[in-house]
């Protein structure tokens, strides 16, 4: 197994430059950055901090915490999250925490403990005060906690205004938005309420469909979406995440309604599954911008860097489709 | 922080009984079980084996290593993997390895140094060889290493006769199907050639796309389908994974052309994005089956259990749907 000592040797420089590249703490030259790491590639060399850590302070891992690791959004996030962690010397470690909440707790004691080095928190469940406890290192996607822990979003009005603004062009008259019901209260749900006071803003009616507590998967969605085509059969835009916007439409081609001469759809986050197939009129988040802020601050934290920016918020896109005029 | 001793105080069991029922290993009437979960659950009681373990020879993290941690197959694979080993008191590491093949390397590095108990591998790039090195636990999805590892896959013979029955059954004369190139032979190839052969076997005309090595992004997909419809202009069935056959069905919608009516799509993984929006006929891979197949494998080899069963073979389904009649 090769040393520190051994990429020093082959780069020809100290050891603690070797450690400056590997730890990017400190100012190298292009040169000697691009030799080290040359070094590092040729003797296949794994900064042995991943395997001193154990005994020390430090694990090296932290954990990325989400609802439901298959959903297209958190799968898209923890791709890329573990990709910059990965280049920032850091193992990601994940756990879903739908129907197993007491996960959410489990990794905060294990934060406390030491066993990992800091945690991504995207499920949502906890007291603030369960947070407010741990002085260890803790980002939040997603959720205001306290104003010790950064917390990354996109910009939802934004969002709100570009899906709203979208539909009211289109001349919608009865729309209906999906709304989650979490045990608490996060960014996505003010993306729900600024859609409700744009529209209401606008002269336009606007109705709502709980999907339940933390529904992720596509049997519960279809059900919301039947629900909503039930409720409201003169809908003629609606609002929602990937998946229910996906079937909505799958309904609405079953029931014959024109999509999207009768119907319009709109889908908040983006992800790759609204390019799929049929292409879904969307307000992306910027996933991959999501994930490299966050790893970004959570490392920052760990390593004791100053946080200049507790409160990151990204713009979002429109992604034209085929659901909106 | 409750100790295994307020477990046993609380449960009115002994130590070792708490022992028994956290790591499932020695035989606990129901009846004591339950106390003992209502104990912990009571206590919020963590196994302190994660925290001990850190200094000690096992870590108590499994990796799981892949392809893509965003592509569908991966992403539930993980999601229900992670549930299993959880359940069985193992983290789960995650890494991706499509342009970072280095990684792969690395994990089983890590798995040298203990730094990981054991390694789920469905990242092949790499030669048998740097497996046979190490005799530390691993498990392999889809690709058999040696003897030593073992292996859980689909059948896919049986995914071939499935998919390939469909389509004779449906009338295709001019059937094209996509195959991957990945460096190394997975079981995945083993059903593009049963395929090939099944339908060579009934005068059936069969074409392959090569998409490329690892290729797992929509984007590249489409590209794929394009080609595919540029090359083989009278093609009236595919055969491909699934977010290819919706790439397919996006374009032949584009070009006007009718499907099930004049060309007929079968998807092979059968994930949930092939229920998302239209049904898309596929053959389904047991992927929760899989998933808890491949955990219950690597913790009887992490603690040393008899493996009986070196080859898990498990059956598909066929999935009806609105693109094969």
């Amino acid at each position: 197994m090769p040393s520190i000592k051994d990429v020093a040797e082959k780069a020809g420089v100290s050891k603690s430059t070797v450690s400056l590249v590997i730890n990017n703490t400190g100012y190298v030259s292009k040169e000697t950055k691009e030799k080290v790491e040359a070094a590092i590639k040729e003797l296949n060399y794994i900064p042995s901090k991943l395997a001193q850590n154990f005994s020390r302070q430090h694990s090296g891992i932290i954990a990325i915490v989400v609802p439901d690791i298959m959903h297209p959004f958190f799968s898209t996030y923890i791709k890329y999250a573990e990709k910059e962690l990965s280049a920032k010397g850091y193992m990601s470690m994940v756990c879903s925490v739908v129907g197993r909440e007491e996960n959410e707790k489990k990794y905060i004691d294990m934060l406390n403990r030491k066993i990992v080095d800091g945690i991504i928190m995207a499920g949502h469940s906890l007291d603030i005060e369960e947070y407010k406890k741990s002085t260890r290192p803790i980002v939040s996607i997603d959720r205001f906690l306290c104003d010790e822990i950064p917390v990354v979003h996109s910009n939802h009005k934004q969002a709100a205004q570009l899906a709203c603004d979208c539909l009211i062009k289109a001349g919608c008259k009865n729309i209906v938005q999906f709304v989650g019901s979490g045990k608490v209260k996060i960014e996505s749900n003010i993306f729900n309420f600024y859609c409700e006071e744009i529209l209401k803003q606008n002269g336009i009616e606007v109705n709502s469909i709980n999907v339940g507590y933390n529904t992720f998967t596509i049997e519960e969605y279809e059900k919301s979406a039947h629900c909503l085509f039930e409720k409201y059969p003169n809908v003629d835009g609606i609002i929602g995440v990937d998946l229910l916007i996906l079937s909505c439409l799958k309904i609405a081609n079953k029931k014959g309604i024109s999509v999207p001469k009768d119907l319009k759809l709109i889908a908040f986050d983006g992800t790759y599954v609204t390019r799929a197939n049929n292409e879904i009129t969307s307000v992306v988040q910027p996933i991959e911008d999501i994930a490299k802020h966050s790893a970004k601050l959570i490392v920052d934290k760990i390593q004791g860097r100053e946080i200049k920016e507790n409160n990151v918020v990204l713009d979002v896109l429109l992604q034209k489709g085929e659901t909106v005029f």
